[in-house]
């Protein structure tokens, strides 16, 4: 009965526009594989832009929100999960997610993979530098996989990652 | 698009029949009315009653747990939000229902309660004693709602919380 | 090693004269004892006149603290531990204290006294009404004392909470 | 009043002989400075040594805990905050922290790292890889320093990040 959650994790109001058409089609292909969508919940950047794609195509969306105050909140959001807990729920939305799909760099997202590689969650790394990969695959070794855009994410979820899982 | 949650807290363990009782009734009434049930998420007491509840009337069941060991979460959970904070987490289940239903007492019922006053949530009482009721309304003034059974807190919701709230 | 922390909890803004009043006194007491005071840190009400009352007499004093934003910390105290978790932060200052003394009454207070009581921790009510005592009795039965003034307060740890955790 | 809170960050467990080596050497510099030291709080690798190395020059020490079971706690912590948040607490370690050493890498650490960085607070890196220091520098730009040892770093506080902050 419990869902398969995808966590799209990435910047907000410092999104590149690549981070930002990414998210939305990462929302759009999620939801047409009947999975949820887990996001940081904000209305900016690749939160908004992951839940208005997951929306576009009839899916499900969680936001796991930093503060109350909903004006700063993703319209297209079917749950809302309040913490008040500012970065700090950074850390549940690492724990929530069955499969992490970083969308770009920044320091909050960083966070959520550093968590993820603790919660030994498989973690997807998009747009993101040789440096960056060449760390985070150090730190996270077998548990770090790059794609170069959504459709390739998608693939590596439905044809390796979660065939390893069921393998297990 | 936003869901309507209601939240229902309750005591784990040591639940008396009448609170797990009623908790697996609540669960069916608010899977009736299209609401979401969200509760601790635990496979005991109140929280495990009204997730078996809202699911045998096909509702729709979020968690949001104490930790990240599954085999100590409920059954009947579509979406399980992974907090690993223990009772900390009751904080989040006070900031996420729209409207909290406290089912039975125990401390960390009190936690929860307190802080929906804290948050100005409504909260409707059952199987609470004349002192908790007195001690409460003190504390929450015209927050505090008191039903004697589930089909009784479930009027409140329908004929004066929810009607109240589109009145402002 | 390990210092022996108080918590004394209480309201904020909405604190009454005699909370005040009595969390000053309170603070000057734990200081002549050499204990450590440990409040939620913001400067008002109890909090504020904990710290101030603990300085006075060169005590030691830590807040845990619910935002980052430095103008609302209480001027008096050594240790700032900043959470950002808002009233989350209270289950931290339950958890923290060897014992708690709860002077005044407020939504966030009920909070963590109920979460030192699901902790088992020692709590001591301060200008509480005769139905909030019976229901906190209730819940935290044995647990619970009641004191009249901080001096009663200050005696009830040193003859009684203190002597009887080093019998067991 | 309020003191400088050195945070020293780093691996448990999974520590190198170096990083618990350096992690001793900054705890006496730190004590011998006068700032207290924030840490992790559990009894191994570099929150243990940095512990340790504190105590042994008469410093102050604070714990942040992940847990409540003192046994698993540093025998030398002067202050144990308790938050039973398990890694959720690294995000409290960064935000108490006036200045950041991180004394080798682990998920954990990198975290904090991260969470350092959103809060704009000086990070120093010690024992890191060329990898990780481009990708953190990358990330924090001016906020993130190298040091080659615990000499080095207490330089860097002392001569550069306190003295800056004092300009601003």
């Amino acid at each position: 009965m419990r869902k398969i959650i995808i966590g799209v994790m990435g910047p907000g109001a410092d999104a590149k526009k690549a981070d930002i058409e990414y998210a939305r089609r990462l929302g759009e292909l999620i939801a047409e594989n009947n999975w949820t969508v887990l996001s940081g919940g904000i209305n900016k950047g690749v939160m908004s832009a992951v839940n208005e794609g997951a929306k576009s195509k009839e899916g499900t969306t969680i936001g796991v929100l930093p503060n109350d105050d909903i004006t700063t909140h993703s319209e297209n959001l079917d749950y809302s999960i309040i913490t008040n807990m500012k970065a700090g729920r950074n850390y549940i939305n690492a724990l929530s997610s069955n499969i992490l799909i970083a969308c770009g760099v920044s320091a909050g997202t960083v966070s959520e993979i550093a968590f993820a590689i603790q919660a030994r969650k498989p973690i997807i790394l998009i747009n993101y530098s040789i440096f960056a990969r060449k760390f985070l695959k150090d730190l996270g070794k077998e548990l770090i996989y790059v794609a170069k855009n959504p459709e390739e994410a998608i693939n590596l979820i439905k044809n390796k990652i979660l065939v390893d899982k069921n393998d297990a």
